[in-house]
């Protein structure tokens, strides 16, 4: 017979046969009654067995089972207001499929706490938590809203290479991997691939892939292998690409608050979907509004200076919404980032969320000897970019783009304390396992 | 003024303005009147520039524009039955925005042809051919209707890590990586962490990302980047996941050939859809149909034996068409393969088109005990597969799944010579650059 899910079975279904396979949630037997709560992907049902209704050989099974082993029943569909979904199953079958050993590793009912080291280290067990799976089933179901909305703005979908052999940005927080007797590194960004496309006439493309970073940050908002939402967009400025991200992430907002209704519910959130368009402040405004305030700390910034985190911290709790950062100084941006007609300046942008930043982007430069200056300014060889740079030789259009994070997304609008908790396996400088 | 693709453009607009964007394909001065041919990512638009009625400016703009330079031309739209799209611009203003050196270094129209390998140090350029990139429209299609595919039969999104401690396989055919001082390696497969999302109760599991092989092959059907369609699923054995695999295909056929018409006519290849269900043969049956050929290679053949590239290649012409080999012999099939009642043949498959193999699956071993004595038996160390092992003791459904491999479905399907033009950017034992 063929299975359901707990959820696919009604009231209405009553005195029809179903079978249900899943985990022993829990069982409680009040002497003349006992109750098997299962549990599969999309809920809980009540297995109901009443002493003197039920074959001895069921109650013998029940009895020995034990919390979290796999079981598949087969039985009647009996309406019950009081038991999960409005219904019970009167089991005719069961069959234990996986016994569970005893003691568990985690408490998958979640009632002991545990610190997330712990769970991380059973996250197999931790999954099982409706809260945590409700995470992932938002954070595939914001896939899927995402490549749809990149679809209906006629971007293609690209995968550019993961193992290269020169760093996007010629910084040192890559990871060296040994291909066939070369030195070749891990990907930090696909950026200098989907300028390519540009060149390619590919005109708008998209990818979402892993990326990794060598970074010796331990944070909380820090992973090694994250995960990248990028576009590149041809003939495009940057208040273009900055116009698709804010429209995107309030798509994303929308949909799973009204999609993922059950998610939020388990996780026990509301979420508020931010108005369009997101409030623009220029760095020098950022900067000027922080030295508005009475705190000492940022007294002493000067323009040109890294937003550390703490100003970060204090822009948000100012602005209290998603924003964007603009026009940041050209020599703190990447070489690739076109500069404005004041050339301090720079056509570029990071999207912020009160706690942290979420995105960045900009105009990009297409000239190629502007491009090569650029380089040499940041002190990089352009010799080693010479598979990108001739790109820019043949035609290429104007373009923009930026790289979002999704595993900050997830975490921002979930209200997640640790980035690791939107992944289910993360990886930092302690964590390579599971 | 908005810019339009050439592709949105008809001949009932006309008299209409328009702006369009794109590559100089080609420029003919007749000396009377100068046609000159726009090419953007959806098609081509003729330009007609007729010398008495067009400003002088405009024509000396022609006259010194380079071919593959990027233009922005605003025009007037006219009805032209003979050129593309059935219509001509009438330009009042035109553009620069990149200008393109010359010689180029490969020939964007096609009409000389190249070696892959030039082809591919040029990729940008390469890409700019019609039939090159209607290759990628039809990747980034197959990728979305693969999801849609997955989503409609209740599969999550998974991403799992890239960067592991431990083969999957235990093969030897691994990239090593310096992760902080420690020892790590790219991922072949996600194989593992599939198997643990189903003791996480996911109960149906999809990913597509790149797997990293450091095998040396230097064929036309290797890559060592490439990018896997990995399903599992709980509840199901390994017929049902084949039913999944071949429709799957077929699903994949049918809308390419229904939604990527103009593609295919770029390609000049048409495709037929595979009739479902595809023909299963044993491993034993395919051993003994290659004995009863007259070839002698294959008389020597013995149960238990690899089929080798021949092997494959003589059944693919004998059968024709899709096709499974099921039931392996266990020892060919990795460790976590579940054996049958015999014991020496395993609930395997491998879904096969007459050019090569395809996908690979099976039903999973579910029961510990059984799990780490198939590790053992391959030579392997059950104490590197411990965050592996635990998954499988505190209640684990029956499962099985495939991996299919991206770029030989749409090889196959579209009958590419070189499995290195289903990919952007290749790697391979050769190549690391672009």
């Amino acid at each position: 017979m063929e299975r359901r899910f707990t959820a696919e079975i009604d009231p209405s279904m009553a005195g029809e046969k179903a079978t249900l396979v899943g985990w022993v949630h829990e069982i409680r037997d009040l002497g003349g009654i006992t109750f098997l709560i299962l549990r599969d992907r999309e809920g809980f049902a009540q297995v109901t067995l009443p002493k003197k209704r039920v074959e001895a050989e069921l109650l013998g099974i029940v009895k020995h089972i034990s919390r979290e082993s796999v079981i598949r029943v087969t039985g009647t569909i009996k309406e019950d207001e009081r038991a999960p979904g409005g219904y019970e199953i009167l089991p005719h079958e069961i069959r234990v499929l996986s016994y569970a050993d005893s003691p568990l590793p985690l408490d998958p009912t979640g009632k002991v706490k545990a610190e997330l080291d712990t769970r991380l280290d059973s996250r197999f067990m931790d999954l099982r938590r409706p809260e945590v799976l409700a995470i992932f089933k938002i954070r595939s179901y914001v896939l899927d809203t995402i490549r749809n909305f990149f679809k209906e703005h006629g971007f293609i979908e690209i995968n550019t290479p993961k193992i290269v052999a020169t760093a996007t940005e010629g910084g040192t927080a890559l990871f060296p991997i040994t291909y066939f007797n070369r030195e070749a590194f891990l990907s930090q960004s696909p950026q200098l691939f989907k300028q390519i496309m540009m060149s390619a006439g590919f005109d708008r493309v998209w990818e979402i892939a892993p990326i990794f970073r060598a970074e010796e940050h331990d944070t909380t908002r820090h992973l090694n292998e994250a995960t990248s939402i990028d576009i590149e967009a041809s003939f495009m400025d940057y208040e273009d690409v900055m116009r698709i991200l804010e429209d995107l992430i309030a798509r994303v907002y929308e949909s799973v608050k009204r999609e993922c209704e059950k998610e939020l519910s388990d996780l026990d959130i509301r979420i508020e979907v931010p108005d369009t368009p997101f409030r623009r402040i220029t760095y020098t405004e950022a900067i000027d509004l922080l030295k508005s305030t009475d705190n000492p700390e940022f007294s002493e910034l000067v323009w040109g200076d890294d937003l550390s985190a703490s100003c970060e911290h204090e822009l948000g709790r100012l602005i209290g919404e998603h924003y964007f950062i603009t026009d940041w100084p050209t020599d703190s941006k990447p070489y690739y980032t076109q500069p404005a007609e004041n050339p301090e300046i720079s056509l570029s942008f990071d999207l912020m969320h009160p706690r942290m930043e979420l995105a960045s982007g900009s105009e990009r430069i297409h000239d190629l000897d502007l491009l090569i200056s650029r380089i040499d300014a940041m002190g990089l060889n352009p010799d080693s970019f010479e598979f990108y740079l001739r790109a820019f030789k043949f035609g290429i259009p104007p373009h923009s783009g930026w790289g979002l994070g999704l595993e900050r997304l997830l975490m921002t609008m979930l209200g997640l304390e640790n980035i690791r908790e939107a992944v289910l396996f993360p990886r930092d400088m302690r964590r390579l396992s599971p």
